[in-house]
């Protein structure tokens, strides 16, 4: 499984993804999930990967090879716009699917990959596309601040809760690392290390890509500090006695 | 969608499920998924049901009815252990297949009912099971404190954090409620009003059994105080200035 998720913010873009790989618990394995294309000052794009390895590592080497190789279809680096260049990632995934769902179904196997691209070309502002195993997508409007692929449920109520696009890249950041550790916690097959990307926006360029693992004193402090927090708050909410039948709870007859 | 949590504590049970119904966005209704069946003094049992409702509706129904016009196999109110019980719900779900899935399959719906069985009968303990669509099951044991069907994964992080054998039934109620809250905010198909059975262990009677609307003031007010205290707890966090390049964490080259 995997777990990524990516922001859109007023002041640029975050980019958060585990790096864990499973085929079952006993093969489990670490492998990127992010890859960036840029051509800094001219255009920066993150791509994350969930669901099957074998086809979204297919799909970034056609995304790659269209690169190195340009034919008459747009690429990455010369796609005019960002939808142009979501559609560049839809159709590496329709080649993916042409060649390999047929066999897949065969070892009764779905063809499951998803995708999230973001970033910025010249001349506009930062998008940000979430793209279906059928090779269609969908873009972040006004009211969209983020996009999340993988095993997103256990990380959605923060994120929910505190990020808005006026949000600044370090709290987005924040929301994020918070949001991978209740994943972490709930999922083994979500695991460290995590890629963090972050881009300023109209800067055209990656601003940092750091990689955080088990030795990361920030993100060790953030996860007991946020842990020991929730039990705390939790134990100040009130706590009526309702074996005793308080006077706001209207009581049912117990059925039956 | 339904969302049905139980804890088995050292003191009682606590059971904690919404009311919503949905086939499709716009066919939403109210229908209770908890069901208790009691003999006070002698047994109690609830069973909480999340999935397809013609199914869960027909498997209810056929407990009813083996109880009103008991036959050779045990009912749930002669069975003679909570593990017989257990085996009347998963025959009651393998009736229901035998009649609908093939019908089910011609109109590509999925057989889907999930249950939850929890109670006690006298001579035993309070004991706790999680049903599958198959009718097989797999009971609570001592590192188990809660079993949870339908959309769960919103609301596992909590529980996870909080809720221990230990936990009274009032700090389990809490916590089921944070949990209802946190997926209520996250799936639209789950909502209000909510069943809560409590049950106190040896007293084979159900304890209490409210309903709980939005016009339950102590709801409102602990979804409102949690979620306050979120965003507070959050802005409290430490929040380093990635973009500056923080020496705990080692950059790695943008790759590409």
């Amino acid at each position: 499984m995997t777990y990524c998720v990516a922001m859109l913010l007023d002041t640029g873009m975050v980019f958060l993804s585990d790096s864990r790989t499973s085929a079952g618990v006993d093969q489990i394995s670490t492998f990127r999930k992010t890859a960036v294309f840029q051509k800094p000052g001219e255009r920066v794009l993150v791509v994350q990967s969930a669901g099957n390895l074998a086809i979204t590592q297919a799909v970034t080497s056609v995304l790659r090879e269209n690169i190195e190789a340009p034919g008459e279809e747009p690429n990455l680096f010369n796609s005019r716009n960002m939808f142009e260049a979501a559609q560049c990632i839809g159709d590496a995934l329709r080649e993916a699917y042409r060649r390999d769902a047929h066999a897949l179904r065969q070892f009764a196997l779905e063809f499951n990959a998803s995708l999230i691209l973001g970033g910025q070309i010249r001349g506009e502002a930062p998008r940000l596309f979430s793209i279906y195993p059928a090779g269609n997508f969908i873009e972040a409007t006004a009211e969209t601040s983020y996009f999340q692929i993988g095993e997103s449920k256990y990380g959605k109520p923060i994120i929910d809760r505190v990020v808005r696009r006026t949000s600044s890249l370090n709290e987005a950041t924040k929301a994020g690392l918070i949001s991978m550790d209740s994943t972490i916690r709930s999922n083994l097959s979500v695991g460290l290390p995590l890629d963090l990307v972050l881009v300023r926006r109209d800067r055209l360029e990656v601003a940092r890509h750091i990689s955080i693992d088990d030795d990361n004193a920030y993100f060790a402090s953030i996860r007991r500090r946020w842990s020991e927090a929730l039990r705390e708050v939790f134990t100040q909410l009130p706590e009526p006695d309702w074996l005793r039948g308080p006077q706001w709870a209207p009581e049912r007859r117990a059925a039956d």
